[in-house]
């Protein structure tokens, strides 16, 4: 065997290293989708400990309150001394509901800690990183950033402008109408889309409609277990901690009887500062005034609320006229199409209400997904400066 | 090593030979491809030439009274003594423009042929497996049959019904629009979108439109070579035997001066019988009159006609009135839609002109493929009875 000169050495060593710090780092963010149905307000994070490249533990995010991910990985094995932990947001290094992870991985005695993001959050921003390497740990960041970022970026929104990601739901037909001009659209996306949108529901932190699909469908907005891409214990997690629900009803027309508002998982009803409140809700149900505006709510207001509440993935399942307004503003972070194979015809309902005058005024965004989901299309578009 | 018993080693022996055969179908389907830029009226054959598992020539349909598929493969060996011939369709037994395909396989000494479709033209029928059988060749049929099926449906179908595939191309956007409501749409879809249809184009026998969208973009329907799918060979073919162009044309609208009608290209003009004809047309230039009917011209007569033409493939590239119609009639067979990731608004013009009255009275069908071309979403769907 011919002997590399040392560089190309080296070389190798570094990329065999970012091979298998890549390979970890993209399961530390596997593990960390299991946090997704629960971890509001705190990012759904991901953390394996990893020793002579096995596997020795995986965590992620826990409830307010309970185990982070470093945490919860290290309570899974009684020696992590010279492990190396992949975490895919830069370890907190305050004391909040729970201690400091830097401080947890410091004393496991990990000897190398291998980042991808670096935490937004000012009580953390390098802190975290700066504990480590003074504790004498090797850190690494930056490992599979992109992906990471595009994970937890409901977090990261809601620390930068004060609301999470806002996600719109569309289910339509190929030639992009919502429902026939006399209304019916039940079922227009086959049973394994609806079984998908319940996935996407349970790893948002809350979904909102308008007060004109809640009249016209009586829905519930409720997570639904069933068959999909989650397993029986992301379920499990869904369902102990449900996702809220929020409804536009600016006149405040919704009444105790609406499905939206029965049960025990917490509704906003967002009205207009004037509007005449009913009495007779259940205590799940809260009001949440606002200012008038021309038509309806103010959105954006709508959303730093929710923002304050500590969703970071908004969901939105409403009409033509809500999504057309998100869409008017500019407010839609990304789409998730239901594309069903058929045509409804040139005079069904509209995808959407929004209008623009000219071709370059028209909002664009950028393919990120397509997938068949039973017979239907889902189409998952982000808005294009956002890639 | 343990023995397995007599039927099991059959059953080995039959699953080795049924993936070998599988193997070289596919091979032969692929080679196929490379006749669809030209074999209208014959359908798009490839057929590969294999001994000892290892390839010894492959073929595809030439033009019109040139070489099949099958005596373009052999023509390439000097020694095919023992070998099989794998084609996509039943080998002719009649002495058409060229001499009978299985007298030349049998010629050649091939000991064993692999079909996939038998072919439905009642001059061949059975008929040339019964030949190649009777002369002691061991045939095999229905090897990758639907897929083979489906490459050549437009020949298929055109034997059946007079009239071949219908695949309607078109571009909108995410909400389903074609144009701006000023009926600005250039451009919708980007250019490598544009440089896929090019691809269609080529591989297509006729191009059909309706007169509004030569009255609105004064388009050429010509074929123009671009980075595509196809390879440069393909384009050589292509350009050799460009595709037609039709115009659907009810009051003989279309002038001298209209690029549909300028250069070599044969051009079909479908007019009413009784509108006036322009007497300063070029001569590839051909006016088909047509019975009036109440609007526009009979669109399956149309089909009908081009089908008598030869053509096994036809691409419409039309604005919402005619693709509308042709939907409405429920003579589509396959769409072609590129999804530009923008949204339009509700304003915008339709994808199409149809409308039905109910969910059920709307058409469906199934998505067979979707892949990103460039920044836009090609979505390929076919009738849901067609599958
Ligand atoms: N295809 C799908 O994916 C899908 C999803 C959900 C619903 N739908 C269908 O959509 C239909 C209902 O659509 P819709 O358009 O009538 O109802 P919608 O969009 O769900 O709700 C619209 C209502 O929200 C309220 N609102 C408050 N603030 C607003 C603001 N700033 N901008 C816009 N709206 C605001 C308004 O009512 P107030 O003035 O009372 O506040 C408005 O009329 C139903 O048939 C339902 O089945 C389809
Ligand atoms: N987005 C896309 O993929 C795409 C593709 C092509 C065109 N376009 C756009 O579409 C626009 C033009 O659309 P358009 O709807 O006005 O034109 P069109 O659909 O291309 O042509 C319609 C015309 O075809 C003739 N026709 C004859 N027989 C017919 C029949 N049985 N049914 C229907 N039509 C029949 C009619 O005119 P006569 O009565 O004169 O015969 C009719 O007005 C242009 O702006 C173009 O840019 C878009």
């Amino acid at each position: 065997m011919t002997r590399l000169p040392r560089s190309k050495q080296i070389l190798r060593a570094d990329i065999a290293m970012r091979h298998s710090d890549e390979k970890w780092m993209a399961e530390a963010i596997k593990v960390g989708r299991q946090a997704r149905v629960w971890s509001a307000p705190n990012p759904a994070v991901g953390c394996v400990i990893v020793r002579d490249d096995a596997l020795l533990a995986a965590g992620f995010t826990h409830p307010t309150g309970q185990q982070h991910a470093e945490i919860h990985a290290l309570s899974q094995i009684d020696d992590a001394v010279g492990a190396t932990a992949y975490v895919t947001l830069e370890p907190c290094s305050h004391t909040g509901h729970t201690g400091p992870c830097v401080d947890a991985l410091i004393g496991a005695g990990i000897v190398r800690v291998v980042l991808s993001c670096v935490d937004p959050d000012p009580r953390v921003a390098g802190k975290g990183v700066a504990k480590l390497e003074s504790a004498g740990i090797d850190v690494t960041t930056g490992v599979l950033e992109a992906q990471a970022h595009d994970e937890l970026k409901g977090f990261f929104l809601r620390l930068s402008r004060g609301w999470g990601r806002v996600t719109v739901k569309m289910a339509i037909s190929a030639d992009g109408r919502s429902a026939m001009a006399s209304g019916e659209s039940q079922w227009i996306t086959g049973a394994a889309a609806r079984a998908d949108v319940q996935a996407w529901r349970a790893e948002s932190d809350v979904i909102l409609t308008g007060s004109g699909t809640v009249m016209a469908d009586d829905c519930a907005l409720t997570l639904r277990q069933c068959e999909n891409r989650l397993s029986e214990a992301d379920w499990q997690r869904a369902l102990a901690k449900p996702t809220a629900r929020a409804v536009v009803d600016s006149s405040a027309t919704i009444t105790h009887d609406a499905k939206v508002v029965s049960g025990d998982t917490p509704t906003f009803l967002f009205v207009r500062s004037d509007a005449q409140a009913s009495t007779d809700m259940p205590s799940s149900v809260s009001y949440i005034p606002l200012d008038a505006q021309e038509k309806g709510v103010d959105l954006k207001a709508v959303f730093k609320l929710l923002g304050d509440k500590g969703a970071n993935e908004i969901l939105v399942e409403a009409g033509p006229t809500l999504v057309g307004a998100l869409q008017q503003a500019d407010l839609i972070d990304r789409w998730l199409i239901y594309m069903a194979p058929t045509m409804l015809g040139a005079d069904a309902r509209p995808a959407h209400a929004a209008v623009f005058k000219k071709l370059s005024d028209a909002p664009r965004y950028s393919v990120t997904g397509h997938e068949l989901i039973g017979d239907d299309l889902r189409i998952i578009m982000r808005a294009a400066q956002d890639s």
